[in-house]
């Protein structure tokens, strides 16, 4: 269980608070194997609550799950010139099976286009079969260096849609449906605001027409890449030959798009609403939304008190409500407070010999600290105004995190600005952009800024780039970035 | 979507008839990866409904996901000797990673006993952090040289259980209760009833104490090894130093368990319940529980029968049922008739012009072939009648697959016996056993009939072993199997 020493404050050192978050609330630990994590049953918990988020949105949108082999054959990911070339310095490669050195080593998959390409060229024949809505929850291998727990690491767990269709026309509303999903369920289940919009041609996915992606801002201004939409264009069905025959009978390529979100969500969720105290979840992803912490010092006492909870406890799962009941004995209630604070659970219920008399218990917020945040509830209006209470933390953690990237994204006209921002303030900076990707490289270079998104949002109206000087229309969001 | 050709009947080519059902239900297909499959959205819709089946019970019983990395060092797996001597020929190994040769080469998992160990031995302190009570959803490889579609392939996808716990006796309790886990869900939920029982040593897992299993009859009355549970003893404790203090204060090793379950059942559901016609898949695991096909002629009817179709099919899904609604107008009823009968689904609307006018629809039962499966249901009682037949259907496949392996189960008492009965009827041979491992192997060179299981439903009576003449009490089940 969580030990109770004092976690670094996010000022003093945020990675060091970060990290520290993520293995104290048992979230994950290191592995044996570097750069591969072991992702905790709280961990998974809160990944489980995640995927089926995301799997009911899939699947409310016509997608099936499938599922396609973890090896590919070094062949096909040499099929798709920019695929390879990107791909190729980060892949796990297996030589060996069964004791025997392999003819064609096998790769262990970074992404899965080319494997399922080489699938829906022999599924797909006509334009019966079209469109392919398929998705994938996966294990996912690319040869990191320079790993973190959920942000960054060698193996880690997603989904990647992969689907096919007849027209340019539809893979394009695809691949922007299929990110409208992303940003809805980030906004709504995770609570984390984003701004949505097309990445550089320097940051796009390796083989992609154009790829989009919803960054959001962390605690320390940075971003976060939360997920990533790319229209394919017709550079796999090429590759692979995916063809099917129209309704004049020509065969035509098809048009593919993919995209993935993964568990690197989970590290966004501890950095966009985590405090110096430790996490903070929302409460339709948390685990645990309330903990019931029964208090006695008398032993006529804990009859009652166990009793009340118990009941109170069992009211609230039946509505549905996740509930933990933590009648540990080994443990001083506050002691507990901490713990569950650090594991981020949204409410707490606080019973004691008093509150049973007045048949009332105190409701703690996790998201307000000490007396503001607690308020006395009757006990036969515990349900409803829990689930209300969680609606309203809910709404409260987005709300925060709205208004904290809208005071960090700032705009600037000059190069010397954006340097003395980025320097003293760091944030999101939105900048007209006319640079070419030679200067996207050299800023990158000199302030570890790169190019987040040119934001769907920018109405189109006419600037002048900070950095060359040239008018132009396209909107830029540079930011430091996980 | 499927073709309509015949498939072989099961009696002419049982191998083949297997085969084809998966291809042409469209379950899985070959991948260009030698050994591995994919698995199709249909295929995978079964797995998801299997995966939710067993994970409620897991966590009824009171156990967590969590989630431990793909690699394993190649150390790991040589420390417990006999997990290494079973695995060491099955593995597929990593050597090259970031375009450089690992120092020490990573195996991808056969199984998590050892990395999983590794981190108990991290996480396990005291008495108070026992049980530990974790399940993995995962993929494994295991390099195996003659792969079948879901029954044998290199890549598979599983549950992985793994616990620890403080007594010999808590991990042996541990170890059969999730057995009875895996009969409950394959008797209820996948109607395929099991003998339970104890693997033989020669049978039992690289590393086990004791291995439990769940031994299922498939149509051509060969087992097929559907669950196991294996008590670990101290071996991998010792191995990997898992130790906790006790009461007193004193460092003990714990007791470990671990229990799998696999895409495998989805060849079971194939092959207990199929028939000439495709599959027969139990409405409790059916992707598409009831499919609704409308049939008209004449134009005016078009829209009266589709009308009708759509209401019902809104009710059958507002009631909780999976219904789809076969509205294609490419094909005939006929076409559509055999199509779902082949992809097994449990039960068929059939809606005409007259049934519009007589608000009544007709219900046909994949289990129960031609007009003795067919009645006629007044409209507005559709949807508890479904609901009723569906229960019904999920019953009568259980009873027919039981009565099956009843009728195909045999007691000799010979080994002359064993070997003419084998020849001719094949099926589950039960016998009193004494004989040794050598004499195990022996049989199974002569016969290729391996021990199943000591079953558990053996009232402990003595008798004649049917291969060495020795008097014991033991009872064991010999079978070909997959």
């Amino acid at each position: 269980m969580a030990e109770q020493r004092k976690l670094p404050s996010r000022q003093e050192n945020y990675s060091e608070w970060y990290n520290q978050v993520v293995l104290r609330a048992e979230l994950a630990d290191y592995s044996p194997v570097r750069g591969c994590m072991v992702i905790r049953p709280y961990g998974y918990a809160l990944w489980e609550n995640i995927r089926d988020a995301l799997d009911r949105r899939f699947k409310a949108t016509g997608h099936v799950n499938a599922y396609f082999p973890l090896f590919i054959p070094m062949s096909f990911i040499e099929k798709e010139k920019e695929h390879v070339e990107g791909f190729a310095p980060e892949l796990a490669v297996v030589t060996h099976g069964g004791g025997k050195k392999l003819e064609e080593p096998l790769v262990v998959r970074p992404t899965s286009e080319t494997i399922i390409g080489h699938m829906y060229a022999k599924w797909i024949k006509s334009y019966r079969d079209l469109p392919v809505l398929i998705n994938q929850w996966a294990n996912v291998v690319r040869w990191e260096l320079r790993t973190r727990l959920f942000l960054r690491t060698m193996e880690f767990l997603w989904q990647e849609g992969h689907t096919a269709h007849a027209t340019a026309e539809e893979a394009e509303e695809e691949a922007r449906r299929m990110l409208d999903v992303y940003e809805d369920f980030l906004q709504n289940d995770a609570a984390i605001p984003v701004v949505k919009g097309q990445k550089s041609n320097i940051e796009k996915f390796a083989g992609a027409l154009r790829s989009y992606t919803v960054e959001a801002m962390m605690g320390n201004t940075w971003a976060l890449q939360s997920g990533t939409s790319h229209n394919l264009g017709q550079n796999f069905a090429k590759a692979f030959n995916i063809r099917y025959l129209d309704r004049n009978n020509e065969l035509q390529y098809v048009w593919t798009t993919s995209w993935g979100m993964s568990t690197r969500v989970v590290g966004a969720v501890v950095m966009v609403h985590g405090d110096d105290q430790g996490l903070r979840l929302p409460p339709r992803l948390a685990p645990i939304q309330v903990v019931v912490v029964p208090i006695w010092r008398k032993d006529a006492d804990k009859s009652p008190v166990l009793d009340a909870a118990y009941n109170l406890t069992r009211a609230l799962r039946e509505a549905g409500v996740r509930v933990h009941l933590d009648d540990r004995e080994e443990h001083t209630p506050g002691f507990k407070f901490n713990e569950w604070e650090l594991r981020g659970v949204p409410l707490r219920v606080e019973i004691g010999p008093r509150d049973v008399e007045n048949r009332q218990v105190v409701l703690a917020r996790r998201d307000i600290p000490g007396k503001a945040g607690k308020s006395a509830v009757p006990m036969d209006e515990i349900v409803p105004r829990v689930q209300e209470m969680l609606e309203t933390i809910q709404q409260s953690l987005f709300d925060q995190a709205k208004a904290f990237m809208e005071a960090n994204t700032h705009t600037v006209q000059t190069y010397e600005e954006f340097k003395e921002v980025l320097a003293t303030r760091g944030g999101f900076i939105r900048v007209y952009w006319a640079g070419s990707d030679e200067d996207e490289i050299r800023i990158k270079e000199e302030t570890k800024a790169t190019i987040r998104c040119y934001p769907f949002d920018h109405d189109g109206s006419e600037g002048t780039c900070f950095y060359t000087g040239k008018k132009t229309n396209r909107v830029a969001i540079f930011a430091r970035a996980y």
